[in-house]
């Protein structure tokens, strides 16, 4: 068999996850990981899923265990309707669509959308996964700039007089870089998007995990109707658990039809079972009672992480402070190489993730660290060993000497 | 917002599965449906999943509710290893993908390896959600004939002849006729896949539901090599229950590597918890236990339904008899309308699927039953509606007279 005329096109334009790649070695013994998306285990709540197994499989029976509609359970597809019905968005059952989590929803999304070199914005740099997904439907990615603010709005009022057909944005806590968009900007660009025919595309996993500030509006809430050009996309993989695969679009009806049939192609329908067991987690309170839990333990995570890197990383490094999430992104002097310092971090048993994977431009002396997996004591011992590492590049290789790629 | 060109060119090929947008009446109080490929529900392992749910979250904890690798939970990977090593065909954990379902096992086939052109052969009629996946991907289907032996393989050497990329076929109780391919032409098929470029798709969900008659060996086993051109997609959902979405492919690991690519990007992976749930399942016998239930009240269902359709239909029709599966399918004189037929059961709360979504060709006097879903009473019943219908409509259009396009 000859296998390198066999496949099509856009594999050619698949790559591999640098994240999950790595993620492979984070179960060797006495590592130390920053590198996943991963919630704190240790959080999940095992006993309430089998209590509530229990409850689904008492109360819905063989339901739970049945093909179902491809739109999703009604209970859940209701719930998300209470949840975003604010403002003046009036949310519908026929708005929502459940997804086999965040990733699917966007995947149907670039898969019912975008066709061969359609501009896309996207920040610089962005949420990993998603490039992956949408550059082998051939998405054209255009870079927009971001601060401590979120995105540079002003800069993206002109890119949309080019008629991009999407924007994608993760509003609250970016992944990678921990920031938030603000909410003056937040009106800026509704404003801007309503006056124009791309799509506005939010994807916010980490909304609900803020560990200081207000909650600021939705975009889809801002916007003010469902019928227009904002999509929200979301998951329960943060807040519950990402091991039951379960996430939402919310969009206009035009759109969702769409959305409904190419999900049928790709799995029929969402794990129903899964779907009345996140149900019933929520019905049950136990969400509820996650929230405040997540909350209270990552911010500590954070805090330490912050705390530990300040007192130990040297000189010549910034670093994101984010309210919330997952993530902080470190920068490293420039002409500093952070994928050659990863492989030197692994050999010390600590993982982090190269920020160049998520950038379409620069971001080689750029590296993401999650906070929200490891205990305060990896956070500890693994910082530190990384603080002795970059210690020790940095004298080798002063950063106004450094040539390009050595690492740090 | 205008929504007219803003989707994906491919978005325009997406069509809705007449079955799933029918079996939106079957909740209808009163009906009786034959239309979905849907399982026994009150034959589902319900108190044995609520159990095995909970073993699952006491052995593997927060394991099973955390993110995954994309290629699927070990344990039920190396049990497919020792499924299917049998014959030649020595299966490696490397050639086995996990997937959300038999469907999205189909689904990332057809993503990696169909460009816009990519001649497929398929049998006609075949599996609706097959067509529905691909011909978005820019599939052309090229119609294979097919008897009750099942694919007529001798056109089929003449076709490979062609170079088409795929054959796509199910060799066992196949939807929507439930004829199964005799072992000599499966040898046939074999050595002509093998001295061609042509990759073969055994799609198999229906072959442990066998009721008379031996199991053939998988066209996997006859090859004998898994780094040939076979590729063998399977599922849990007709054996232990479809709302878990666990499915399998196993192919070369050319092929694999770049399954893994692309799933990463359409899902991240299948649920680990419904994953460990399977095998959880599977360790402790409920698979074993579930099979022989599954086949004797599945062969008196459709013991029942032939002999309620060989009693009461009227003459001039023709049906398929299944040694297994779900499903038989029905032909009416030629210029008889099944789908006329079928808004006509319907208003005699009887739910069938037409045969023409499943063709590429004709089929317009065919409709397809299902014999697994419905309680033996309904079948009776269902069959004795359906029989008066059918024997109206001849009496009022005879098949000699029948002008095309009326209803029987």
């Amino acid at each position: 068999m000859n296998w390198e005329n066999k496949f099509a096109h856009r594999t050619g334009l698949m790559k591999r996850s640098t994240v999950r790649e790595i993620l492979k070695h984070a179960a060797r013994p006495g590592m130390i990981s920053f590198a996943g998306g991963l919630p704190a285990p240790e959080l999940f709540p095992i006993k309430e899923t089998a209590e509530a197994s229990h409850r689904v499989l008492q109360k819905y029976g063989s339901k739970a265990l049945q093909y179902g509609e491809t739109e999703g359970v009604t209970e859940l597809r209701d719930y998300i309707v209470r949840q975003f019905s604010r403002g003046g968005a009036k949310v519908e059952r026929e708005n929502v669509l459940i997804t086999t989590g965040g990733q699917q929803a966007l995947d149907v999304i670039g898969r019912t959308l975008i066709d061969e070199g359609d501009a896309v914005l996207v920040e610089n740099p962005t949420y990993l996964a998603l490039l992956l997904s949408w550059r082998p439907f051939g998405a054209n990615f255009i870079p927009m700039a971001s601060d401590q603010d979120g995105l540079r709005v002003a800069e993206v009022e002109q890119k949309l007089s080019q008629k991009p057909k999407l924007l994608y944005l993760v509003p609250n806590f970016q992944n990678p870089q921990g920031t938030t968009l603000s909410v003056e900007r937040r009106q800026t660009l509704i404003r801007a998007i309503q006056k124009s025919e791309t799509l506005l595309i939010e994807d916010d996993p980490y909304g609900q995990l803020r560990y200081e500030g207000d909650f600021p509006p939705s975009l889809l809430e801002l916007n003010g109707s469902i019928n227009g050009n904002v999509v929200n996309v979301g998951t329960f993989s943060k807040v519950l658990a990402p091991g039951f695969r379960v996430g939402w679009v919310i969009a206009a009806r035009e759109l969702l039809d769409k959305l409904v049939l190419a999900k049928q192609a790709m799995d029929l329908h969402t794990s129903t079972f899964n779907q009345f067991l996140i149900w019933e987690l929520i019905d049950s309170g136990v969400l509820d009672q996650q929230l405040p839990v997540l909350r209270k333990n990552y911010r500590e995570r954070r805090d330490l992480m912050l705390q530990e890197i300040e007192e130990h990383f040297p000189e010549g490094l910034r670093w994101t402070r984010p309210q919330g999430g997952m993530f902080l992104l470190v920068t490293l002097p420039s002409g500093c190489s952070a994928r050659q310092l990863a492989m030197k971090a692994l050999e010390r048993n600590v993982l982090f993730v190269p920020g160049d994977d998520f950038h379409l431009t620069g971001g080689e002396n750029t590296f993401r660290l999650n906070f929200s997996n490891a205990s305060p004591e990896k956070i500890r011992e693994g910082i530190r060993r990384l603080a002795d590492l970059l210690c020790e590049q940095l004298q080798k290789h002063p950063p106004e000497k450094a040539p390009a790629g050595v690492a740090v």
